[in-house]
């Protein structure tokens, strides 16, 4: 892992400020339709949040799976859930995905033992 | 299109045929670890069926957004569900994923035309 | 080849067109953004094109490859140019991306004999 | 199937002496380095000729795959070892690729029913 | 690099455990294929890790990558047919895969540098 | 970040010789063409650094960003246009691409701090 949860959040919303600060119009845009689509709609934000986790998982891209953990949890997905998730990715997306579900796994235990105000991420 | 949804099905099946009378052990195997990712468990087969076809769409897999979109419709995932599942692809995916998505939105409508026994396809 | 140019001019229309009448207002405006990347600004709408046309050929999306390749030759841009992008697109995205080079060929021999009325795609 | 391997062949080496006449002299340098790959060496052409089927099949390129798989019959590759080598590219790349390991095996089949002479690739 | 070989091993094997501990039965099922899927065969455990390294190079996957790198290096693979294979991959997979080569030779260093007991790998 | 601008570019120095003093002839005419497509021809030095740039991204390779981002600022690359470049891939990629997106502006921060000189980096 190569930090924190407090340091990948901290470091997310540092980043994002910056790219927002830019003035690209349409970054900002892109960056709003993002934070809309998991919403709560004809699918629950726990759904969307889940079917964004397998994507990220099957497209390999740790910060993206260490997001939709946090927020996953913040939605109550129960470790079952998470795991018969995890197996979804793993059965689409083949052995290249085990790295990445090692450390999946690492920050869902790191979740866990956080009292839950500290993992809050700020949608977006 | 390359074929109607019933080319599709015919097409799979006698190849999965072949590829399980090969007799390749671990093969077979894998097949059979594939089908029972769908099954219900701590997360629904619908809800799973959702996970793999928003994993499809970002792989850019036509062949398997066909099939689960065959199976999310048997699981009664309602229009409004899909557009939604279809935009979380989309956002995580981007643009590249838009020549997919016609061909899912293409195969929904056939989807929809057909009578309900057509539309089966075995699990697996 | 799956068709000619024209066929795949009316297929993405008409599906765009279904896509947007569904009524999810974020992919309406996914869609959007997508048009309005390519106009022209600090960079060229000519330089955008190229941009998205070599991102087409390393993610290997024939459909994306095809578009982009009336876009560019209604921007102007010539064979040698064309060639220098898909040689940038080659080394970067490796032989894996030759049967699309072959595909890109083949559409652009079609693009440079049609006469230009006919390759003009509504863009979006 | 998009075409019998015969058309495929004809196809293939049509596009390829188009690219090549381009005048391009990196993209003539690129195609040489991919034939010279899968010559004799310290490895042999036919486990250089698996190493890119399996390549292949993890990169879900259907034209790359059926090219590689000519070339491993011409290496004198059994059924028992194609069947292996798929099964590690199935459980690395995962069930996402098994449209193509369907179409694999299709043209497996076509290869093994060609006489020799028909079924044998220029090289590069 | 983000660490050495025996801490890359041993935190392998702490999350591996963990994975498998944690009682989905079908992950479990799916580690046990990831392992077999590697044993002599009608092909030889050599030359499966080399397939199997290729893939991870053109995936790329570093993680992956060194995991064969030691396997293949326990099998007898010498420097020269490490590069062949590299050829391979970087033919294949462009110069995108690149920084992945330059990790895997230091990797490779690193792997010849040890002597033989401490770079033993449990398989699977 | 996994380390300094200085860092990447000693790192990757040095990996590059030992690659190219391996011995294997094909790799070294790889990495000479890899550097051969990046010179002024039909199209600008600049304008084919920003394909790569797009394509690195949609490709998700940090190094790669990395080096085309050093490269573009010193080809004059303005930092509006760096961000219509970045939207382009963002659109194409979608937002999977966002957390090298957030690296990709931290490497261009550090970029724009650091007196020329520093940041030149070898071509190839």
């Amino acid at each position: 892992m190569s930090g924190s949860l407090e340091e990948f959040r901290k470091n997310r919303e540092r980043m994002n400020e910056k790219i927002l600060a830019a003035g690209n119009l349409q970054i900002q845009r892109f960056f709003n339709l993002d934070t809309r689509a998991y919403e709560d709609g004809a699918l629950s934000a726990k759904l969307k949040e889940l079917l964004s986790l397998v994507a990220s998982l099957v497209l390999r891209c740790d910060d993206c799976i260490t997001y939709h953990i946090v927020r996953c949890a913040e939605e109550g997905v129960t470790d079952a859930e998470f795991f018969e998730a995890f197996n979804v990715g793993l059965v689409v997306g083949g052995s290249i995905t085990i790295p990445h579900l090692r450390r999946a796994v690492e920050r869902l235990e790191e979740c866990r033992k956080l009292p839950e105000p500290n993992t809050k991420l700020g949608k977006g």
